[in-house]
C-alpha cells in the first residue's frame, strides 16, 4: 500500500532504520527559517497541530502530554525537595508548564536557544504556554550550554534537558564537558534528566549517555521508558542522573497526593517506567562490568 | 517531507487517525490470496522480514519479541499453575513458542483459522516456528470461535487470543457470545488474555472489551500496555480477564527465576505494564461506576 497522493502528508523518514511516520495534513500554517533552524507548523487531520524543526516532529497537540509529563514529574518526585529548576531547550513550554504544577518549585528557568520556537508555541500551542506568566518562571533565550557553564555553583536542584536530537545545536548537550558543568551547577541531591531517544533505535546512544554521565562524575544513572507515538519507533526514553547518591525510589506518597491533574503520569506508572526491558537492563549492566 | 519515490515503501495507513507507518522494502518475497485473506511477505531494509495480512502489519523480525512475550508470559505467570493453554489465532507461532518455554505447560493448542499463515511463517520466520515440533504442541487449523464453543468444559487454564483487528474473521473474538464460551472452556482460576489494540487510538474498543468481559461473567479484568513500534501508534495493549477471582498480583518469584531467556519481559516490567496511564485508569474506573 502507498500513501494516497490526493491528500497531503507530512512524513518523517528515519533513514538508519528504513522507517517513516506520516501524518495527513490539512494545511501548513507557518514556516520560517530562524538563525538556528527551520520551524514549521501544520494542522493535521488526526493529531491537531504539529510543530517540526528541520523536518523532524517536535510535538503534536494530541500526544505531547506523555512526553512533557514524563520529562518533568518523575525527576521532580525523585528529588527530595526541588525548588530551583532549569529547563534547557523546551521552547514549546510544555515541560515548563508541568514543572510549575509543583507548588514547591520557586524558580523555573527555561533556557531555549531559539526564541522563535517559544513565540510560535505561544501562537499555535497556547495551552502549553498557559503558565508562561507564572511569576516563578523566567524565559531566557540563550545558549543552554553556556548558561550551565556560567551558572552559580550548586544553584539548581533539577536540570531538565528537553532538547532536539543530538545533532546540530543540541549535540553539545550530550557530552561529558556539558555534564561536568551540570554537576557543578547542581546542588546537593541534584538531579539531571535528559531526553534520550528510542530504546529500539538508539540503544548505542543510550549506553553512550550512561557512560558519559558516569564518567563525568554522576553517582547514579537510571533510564525510564514511555510511549511517544509521533517520535521514531513510537517508543521513547529519558535518562536521569543523580549528582551524589544512588537512586532509591521516589517520593511515592507525594506523587499519589499530587495537587494537580495528569493524563499520563501517576505514582504506579512512574515506578513502571523505571522497569526496563530485559535487553536494556543487560546493556546497562554490561557497562558497569 | 515526502517519502522518497526512488525506493519502494510499504505503508500502513491508519485512516481514522490520519497517520501512517512505512517501512522501506528491499523486495516483496511472496503474496497470496487465501480463502480468508491476502498474506504478503516483504524483506525490509531495517526490520528484517515483514508479514502483512490484508495490507496490515502483522509482525516483523525486529520487534515481534515484545508482542509475543507480552501476550504469553504475563498471563502464564498470573495463573497459579497453567498446564493447558489454548492460543487462538497466532498463526505465526511466535506466541506458541513463548508459551512452550514454560516447563509446567503440558498441552498447547494453537487454533489458527488460516493454515497458510503458519505455512508461510515456517518458511519465512523459521525462528518463531522452532518449537512447532514440541510434543506438547498441537497445531489445529480451525475456526477458533467454534473450537472454544465445542471445547470440553473447564479444560483450559489459559486462553490467549492472538488475533488480527476486530474486523473480518476476528470480529467474533471480541464479543460476549465468545467470552461466554471461553468462561465455560476455562477451569478454576482460568485466565483469558486478548490483544486489545492501541491505548492512544482505540480506547473506545478497550472500554468495550472491558464491559463485554465483565458482562459475560469474568470476575476481573486488567489491561497491560507495551510498545509495539510497527503497530498503529507504536503503542499496544493486551487485556486479561480472570474467570472467578479478582487479580492480586502474579507469581513474581517464578517470573524472576524463569528458566528461559527473554528480551523484553521480566518480573519488574510485568508489574510496570499493569501500571496504566491516568487517563486509562479513569476510563476503566468510570465503567465500574
Amino acid at each position: 500500500m502507498s500513501l494516497d497522493t490526493n491528500t497531503e502528508w507530512y512524513s518523517e523518514i528515519h533513514d538508519p532504520n528504513g522507517a517513516a511516520f506520516s501524518l495527513r495534513v490539512k494545511a501548513k500554517l507557518h514556516e520560517e527559517k530562524t538563525p538556528f533552524q527551520t520551524i514549521a507548523i501544520y494542522d493535521t487531520e488526526g493529531f491537531g497541530r504539529l510543530m517540526t524543526i528541520d523536518g523532524l516532529v517536535m510535538l503534536t497537540d494530541r500526544d505531547n502530554f506523555i512526553y512533557h509529563e514524563m520529562m518533568s514529574h518523575p525527576v521532580l518526585f525523585t528529588h527530595p525537595n526541588p525548588k530551583r529548576v532549569l529547563v534547557i531547550g523546551g521552547g514549546d513550554c510544555g515541560t515548563l508548564r508541568e514543572v510549575l504544577r509543583h507548588p514547591g518549585v520557586e524558580v523555573a528557568h527555561q533556557v531555549e536557544i531559539d526564541e522563535r520556537v517559544t513565540r510560535l508555541a505561544e501562537e499555535y500551542f497556547p495551552l502549553l504556554c498557559e503558565s508562561n506568566g507564572d511569576p516563578r518562571a523566567e524565559l531566557l533565550f540563550e545558549d543552554g550550554i553556556r548558561w550551565v557553564k556560567e551558572a552559580e555553583a550548586g544553584y539548581y536542584d533539577v536540570i531538565i534537558i528537553d532538547s532536539t536530537d543530538p545533532v546540530g545545536p543540541a549535540e553539545g548537550l550530550f557530552g561529558e564537558a556539558f555534564y561536568h558543568d551540570a554537576i557543578r551547577a547542581l546542588g546537593t541531591h541534584g538531579l539531571l534528566v535528559q531526553q534520550s531517544e528510542s530504546p529500539l533505535y538508539h540503544m548505542h546512544l543510550l549506553t553512550d549517555i550512561h557512560k558519559a554521565l558516569r564518567r563525568s562524575g554522576f553517582a547514579d544513572v537510571q533510564s525510564l521508558h514511555f510511549p511517544q507515538p509521533v517520535y521514531p519507533s513510537g517508543w521513547w526514553s529519558c535518562t536521569m542522573a543523580c549528582k551524589d547518591a544512588a537512586f532509591s525510589g521516589f517520593r511515592e506518597q507525594a506523587a499519589r497526593e499530587r495537587p494537580f491533574a495528569t493524563r499520563y503520569y501517576n505514582a504506579d506508572l512512574h515506578r513502571g517506567a523505571t522497569a526496563l526491558p530485559t535487553y536494556m537492563q543487560e546493556a546497562f549492566a554490561a557497562l558497569k562490568g
